[in-house]
């Protein structure tokens, strides 16, 4: 049974300051929740590591959550959405590009809850694309 | 550049009594957190569903963070351990059969950061094969 879809979405070569601004990532946190029509559970969490450090936020929803972290020293930063309701798909790469500054960024979108899970289905096809 | 490594746990055929229980939950995020001696980051969030429904819980560490999310009707749990630490593993199997009666555990490593996710690899190595 599904009973959600992840994106793990991965942003590169993105601005180090951005990545230590915790009021930009709040503004994408925004972003998303609003485009989506995502509703909050209780207040979001935010922490910026001391000095040079990066920021991890994180979100409950009734749709189950949203999380990102930072690493300025390689300017990345990922982010988690898990939604247990089905949603459109977010623009991350052109908003994480407007927003971070990030020159890059892959997503990976994972169903939670498969017993299949699609790196096993891919391990299957490989091993039947050999035979 | 690896950031760190997530674990995207699905535990099937639990106990659906156990999958409402904040405090069997909070229990499991304690031994998780003690067994790999992970440092927490303020109190985690824990939400209730009404009625039937499931738990909800998120705590943010130092090395990034912890969630999961239960759906009784389905006897399903799923759990996110991002750590951007290198942590030994955590014997999920055995541990959510144990605490929430799961007759089934499956788990997806990721690591995190990495510009080639480990789908992307695999889905290469079909089109090599397919050569």
């Amino acid at each position: 049974m599904i009973v959600g879809t992840e994106w793990l979405v991965e942003a590169f070569d993105a601005d180090e300051n951005a990545l230590r601004d915790v009021e930009i990532l709040r503004g994408v946190f925004a972003c998303v929740i609003a485009d989506l029509s995502l509703k909050t559970v209780g207040e979001a969490s935010w922490h910026k590591f001391d000095g040079a450090g990066g920021v991890t936020g994180l979100v409950m929803l009734t749709e189950s959550h949203l999380a990102c972290h930072t690493y300025p020293e390689y300017r990345t930063a990922t982010f988690n959405l898990y939604c247990c309701r089905t949603r459109p798909e977010w623009n991350w790469e052109a908003n994480l590009r407007e927003m971070l500054g990030a020159n890059e960024v892959k997503i990976t979108k994972i169903k939670r809850g498969n017993t299949e899970s699609k790196i096993q289905n891919l391990k299957s096809k490989i091993a039947e694309a050999k035979v």
